[in-house]
């Protein structure tokens, strides 16, 4: 397997565009993305756990219920929820899409991101499709990344090639992150593409399990946003003997998949709002996956461990703290922890307990930019990783005003 | 039922001191406290859950396993937690204080707060204790409140008095708060005293009952302490017919005890780490209780309100995004969202959607320091209230560098 360029367009047969539609008041910020994929092509996504949700996943549950569908339209800067008008408005936008494509509305997928509860038109969109769709192309990927971009800094796109009985296979995607991240059960915006043959539940299967140990474990803010949605499309045009059942094309297809999401992931923990650490939380020995879940992902969530990184402060009571409250059963007197970065690692807890260590080399080890709590349980062979940020100034400054 | 000033010493028969005995650097802060009864109390208490527990924690569950106490020690400054040598110390500590007060150490209640996992000694105990017990007296609930102060910025102190059975009765007390609140069946530290007559299963069964509406109502940062601990010590000195069953006394008794418990939870919430406001969301109109403490207490944890709410920006989006996401089962199509402060109130959202309000006037009343987030789900009759603070740039300077 190798990292490739061209995100969602790496694949065989799609194209991708961006343009400023209007939805955003700045004319130099791209808003409506438009991925396109040549042929039909099988499709799967999962969705927001929250009661709320945006009247585009609504849509586009109602598109992709015969697993099928030939492209993604997104916008930013609203996200059409809570809106009495959402649904016609994603629907419409589906129709013009079908009409600017010469396709089915029925395989258009729609999704929105911004402010929730803020009154949207069709306007923006009227002008908007026509002009993405004269921009698809095969160096789109960058565009469409960028359109769909909200509080993010940076644009998020991987793509990976790998080969399949003979015939060489790429997946890649997109997404956005940045503020309210804490998927469940779903995700933020993620746009997979692939020219794999694979059948729809399949795709369905690879991706359902996919998230449990990719996006679910990402966390900025403990709020599970109203919009998130992951989508994968794939169109065959790789021309693999098609992947129906589980094997050894499906194993590889799942590492393929998994490289490119853990990717995103980390891309979009990186990216957090405000933030200027990547965390990573690796648990082993846990007792159970889900109780390795359960201690790793309330590390990465605790604003008081997150602070504490932001600060360079090697306060490892909070991990154990975080750690007691998780839900996760464990006998707390065996616990190690240490802090690992570029600089080296050190070891600040064994078996639930101080242990002597330079604060200096500490500081120093938590002053990079990429840092790994390491948790070690003693209690079983389970681990597991979870990604986020730390908290900062900047953090309460976006979140402050972001609606004006 | 009247408000009336003593805190934790207002109630007939208990003193209480506060001395700086040398755990924390800065002499001028207090970071010991002692309170005492003059005759044996009945004595009730509730815990963290976390699993991670300090360890005076361990050590005052084992004396108030008889229902009995006459004194509880608190130092600030050490959490006494993830200590090899904690339990010993807590131990030792109730030793000095039976010694000093001439009564057994099986009655005395020991707390910690302050830092997790930092070595500890007995000697500031051994200098500490006498001095605190010579610094005993009717007027020292003040000194107390403020030696067991960590980031709190004010002290907690309340007390009311009422009349049971022409016996005129006081119940008072002091907390401490500010960082790591999120309580969970048990809550940050308090310590209750009342001279009331009342058996210790009945007191337990009070106190157990009122955690639920008041203490574990209130977050600060979603992080759930080790030390959290709240006790009540009944000395029987208002002289009036013991209660040892329900009826109209217990529930008088249980109106004096909720009055006293949400006063100190508005306080801790007020007085959250970095807080610039006091947050309420009052839910009303939910299909059940657990459904309406579900929504209150989500609106409540949410990072990304409390951020809005630091902007005074009106942005009830994020409320509805973490009522769909508490687990609360309801019709989210119902929901209605008004903000309110001492400058009016003004509705947001009607029926799940946004309706036309003036951003001026929203900002006007978001501007105030004490703010209600008022919930309507139009889907039953069941009400709850939580309690937090907003989300502030010095929330993550006080948590980026507690330790140093």
């Amino acid at each position: 397997m190798e990292k490739v360029t061209g995100g969602v367009t790496a694949a065989k047969g799609f194209t991708a565009g961006g343009v400023h539609c209007g939805i955003r008041k700045s004319r130099s910020k791209r808003d409506l993305a438009l991925i396109f994929s040549e042929v039909p092509a099988e499709a799967a996504a999962v969705y927001t756990t929250n009661l709320v949700k945006g009247a585009p996943l609504l849509v586009t549950k109602a598109h992709l219920a015969d697993g099928k569908a030939q492209a993604c339209v997104v916008n930013s800067g609203n996200a059409n929820t809570c809106n009495a008008n959402g649904t016609l408005i994603a629907e419409k936008t589906c129709a013009l899409v079908g009409a600017a494509l010469g396709i089915p509305a029925e395989d258009v997928v729609v999704a929105s991101t911004g402010v929730i509860g803020q009154p949207m038109t069709m306007e923006p969109f009227e002008r908007g499709v026509p002009a993405v769709a004269r921009d698809l192309s095969k160096d789109g990927s960058d565009r469409a990344a960028e359109a769909i971009m909200t509080t993010d800094t940076v644009k998020k796109e991987v793509a990976v090639s790998f080969t399949l009985g003979g015939k060489t296979v790429t997946l890649g995607g997109i997404a956005k992150g940045s503020g309210m991240i804490h998927p469940n059960m779903a995700t933020m915006l993620v746009f997979l593409t692939t020219d794999c043959a694979i059948s729809a539940p399949m795709l369905q299967k690879a991706l359902s399990t996919d998230v449990q140990s990719s996006f679910n474990m990402v966390s900025v803010d403990g709020d599970t946003s109203t919009n998130d949605m992951v989508v994968i499309l794939a169109n065959g045009l790789a021309g693999n003997e098609p992947i129906t059942e589980e094997g050894e094309a499906f194993s590889l297809f799942m590492q393929a998949l998994n490289s490119v999401t853990v990717a995103l992931c980390k891309a979009l923990a990186a990216d957090g709002e405000g933030a200027t650490k990547f965390l990573e939380c690796a648990v082993t020995g846990a007792r159970s996956l889900a109780d390795a879940k359960k201690a790793a992902k309330a590390v990465i969530c605790s604003s008081l461990v997150k602070a504490a990184m932001f600060g360079s402060d090697a306060n490892w009571g909070r991990v154990l703290c975080a750690i007691g409250y998780s839900g996760a059963e464990t006998d707390v007197t065996k616990i190690d922890v240490a802090f690992r970065s570029a600089k080296g690692s050190i070891t600040v807890c064994e078996m639930g307990a101080s242990v002597d260590f330079s604060e200096e080399t500490a500081k120093e080890i938590l002053s990079e930019k990429e840092i790994t709590i390491a948790v070690t349980m003693h209690d079983g062979d389970a681990s597991s990783v979870a990604w986020g940020s730390d908290l900062t100034y900047d953090y309460v400054r976006i979140n402050g005003d972001y609606r004006t």
